[in-house]
């Protein structure tokens, strides 16, 4: 089944809007076994989406569009598709209407209340977060799925896409899928390591997706039922997880923020920061967690050597004979924020982020972090290849994955980190 | 002349990568009066990418390809490009030889050198920061410039395929553009302003490319010389410099954070930052400036109430009459964190990011922004709707276009701010 995704909109090729949508759809797709052939954008004037669209349909069994579904008059995919379709004939959906009036307090205008018109003979997906519904066309075996621009309110509905791609290919068997979530281990070492602990099963497959210090592991099945596929994914995941241990930081789409945030609130402790070099980065990241206040007590960010004295009282002495960047300055601005500013856990970092800056003894890339703790304190040296955006980013997860492990009183399963 | 982008790669369609040189080339385009027509990603498998090709040139005057040009087997586009333009014979470019032995101590392996044999024929863009040289095809009144996928390298070849477009398109006439960059005036205002005082003459136009607090407008010229279009565009300029004034932060690119930057080195001034709500995102934010530890001191962030007392010395008594999001509070904080963190400027945020956390008096979205620097203090109200991230990084950008203006020791130019 050759599925193509066609993204709508000026705004798309203007490069007004970055089109984060066809690496949503592509990246769920994958996750659920199945594939995007190819992907255009087109601008949303009728006649040539209509060709554009047309054509697309003559090689492709499934199209998913995204766009051109609102309620003005640039929005045509409904009424391209429903030609296409052949599906002359309109209804108003109540579900669809009954929504939209909800949201309006007023009456609303009406281009929004004929969002609610939908041509006869195809399946609605309410749209929870806007407006316009999404909907599938069907005929002669080809499928459409209009979905609507917006990615708050095309994310939702990509459930139902997939349950419905699922369905109408279900003739080739049951799919399960699973993703786990790893932190610290570099993608080569992952990959090595899985090609020689991997079951060599039929139909059992894993796929990588690397982020800095963050690589996804996609494990997929395919079986004659659906059980069989589930049981498959769990017998991987079992094996997976006697390897890495506490190098998977969660299960799905969960971030690592946000599991550090439920430990903590688990636990009922909380945590304080001191960053240099990545000036407020992981303040930032674990403040992105709604609800974070309950467990983040607060951060000093010293960019300067005398703030780390001010705020921080590193003394002088250990600045002087240690820079800096050392792993007893770290340790010592994780210990004082830990204590100046009442927390149980306190977290440091302090690196070399570049371009400038670097020494030979202390290069470009080189960072200390630290966390102390109730149970103690500890600290790492890491040495990060590439640019000053690289060397913060990952020292600011690779503290909050120091603070995970510090908080399950564990160190890391492997040896060897992202940062060599 | 229709120009059509083609990114090629199964990251792309996988959803492992977001197309961000989609977007890129597209404002890239614009910017420079060009649009493209459609936007297409297709897998890097050699016969179906020859055959997308193909039928791509049929229709477009010009085809831009972006990946696929690196030393692997997956790596088709030179080849294919090659074929589609009866480009048989290779030469080695002492140029593209001598760069990439250059990026190696050790002899490469022989498929990155590889990379320096191109068709004879073809125009080579140099990639100045990796391997795989851009290059540019023509027959038949048919173009097709194929840059490599990384951004990174794809970004500064961009000079070359506008300054290519505007020589194969000179025919029409010449073109000029420019970008004015504004803080604090919402989209629409902004709109209806220039709707007003943009003088009405053929061949001159404005767009807009908004982001949250940061209004792009974007000047497009034609005329019959480049000189003429220049002239148009520098007096459409100084019109909206009339009116706009401080609002305009800079012409071009620079971000907003590389402006203050400037502002605070050419002055040796330098700030510290009291951050409540925005838990470390304006320090980030300045200190993703390389060289930032010449101006920026440090900061606070103040996440539970007691930090504000323990940090940052906001009197108890205070804090409990006026609330913790309060205009006194913010002054206490922009006012105290300059004195104890010894700097020119102190900049603070408190406000309800939401979701949770807002009440009828002060609800989620309300914000107070203190700058106090030599030439006194000012604080400013803000109402942000929207979500947790959107008040977090309005917010954010706002602060620091205050610190912008106090060190113009100016007052916005506009009332209306973006944030209502």
């Amino acid at each position: 089944m050759r599925i193509e995704l066609v993204t709508i909109g000026d705004e798309l090729l203007h490069g007004k809007t970055i089109n984060t949508n066809a690496a949503t759809i592509g990246r769920r797709l994958v996750d659920a076994g199945f594939e995007l052939a190819a992907q255009a954008t087109v601008p949303d004037e009728p006649a040539s989406l209509e060709a554009f669209l047309k054509e697309v349909l003559e090689r492709a069994g499934v199209v998913i569009t995204s766009g051109g579904l609102g309620p003005t008059v640039d929005d045509n995919t409904r009424d391209v598709l429903a030609r296409l379709f052949g599906k002359k004939r309109f209804r108003t959906d109540k579900r669809v209407l009954a929504h939209l009036e909800r949201r309006y307090r007023r009456k609303p205008w009406k281009p929004v209340l004929d969002q609610a018109r939908v041509p006869v003979g195809t399946t609605v997906i309410l749209n929870t977060v806007g407006t316009a519904p999404g909907l599938i066309f069907e005929a002669k075996g080809k499928a459409a799925i209009a979905l609507p621009g917006p990615p708050r309110e095309l994310v939702p509905m990509l459930d139902r896409v997939v349950a419905f791609l699922k369905n109408i290919s279900s003739g080739t068997g049951a799919f399960a899928s699973t993703t786990l979530r790893t932190a610290g281990i570099r993608e080569s070492l992952l990959d090595a390591q899985l090609k020689k602990i991997f079951p060599d099963v039929p139909g059992l497959s894993y796929g990588l997706a690397a982020d800095p210090y963050l690589v996804d592991i996609r494990l997929f099945a395919r079986r004659r039922t659906e059980q069989a596929a589930e049981r498959a994914i769990a017998k991987a995941e079992k094996i997976l997880r006697t390897h890495f241990a506490h190098d998977i930081y969660a299960v799905g789409n969960t971030a690592l923020e946000q599991v550090v945030g439920e430990m903590l609130l688990e636990r009922k402790r909380t945590v304080a920061l001191a960053e240099s070099c990545t000036g407020g980065l992981l303040g930032r990241l674990i403040t992105e967690v709604p609800g974070s206040s309950a467990y983040f007590r607060g951060g000093v960010v010293a960019y300067s050597n005398d703030w780390k004295q001010l705020f921080l009282d590193v003394p002088t002495a250990m600045l002087d004979e240690h820079g800096a960047v050392s792993r007893d300055v770290a340790l010592a601005m994780a210990a004082n924020v830990r204590r100046t500013g009442r927390a149980d856990y306190g977290v440091a970092i302090t690196g070399v982020a570049g371009p400038a800056g670097g020494t030979k003894e202390k290069p470009v890339g080189l960072v200390y972090i630290a966390v102390e703790g109730p149970d103690g304190a500890d600290c790492w040296e890491y040495n990060i290849p590439g640019e000053r955006d690289m060397v913060r980013t990952l020292s600011a997860r690779a503290a909050l994955n120091h603070l995970r492990l510090a908080l399950l009183n564990v160190s890391p399963t492997t040896d060897k980190t992202a940062s060599d």
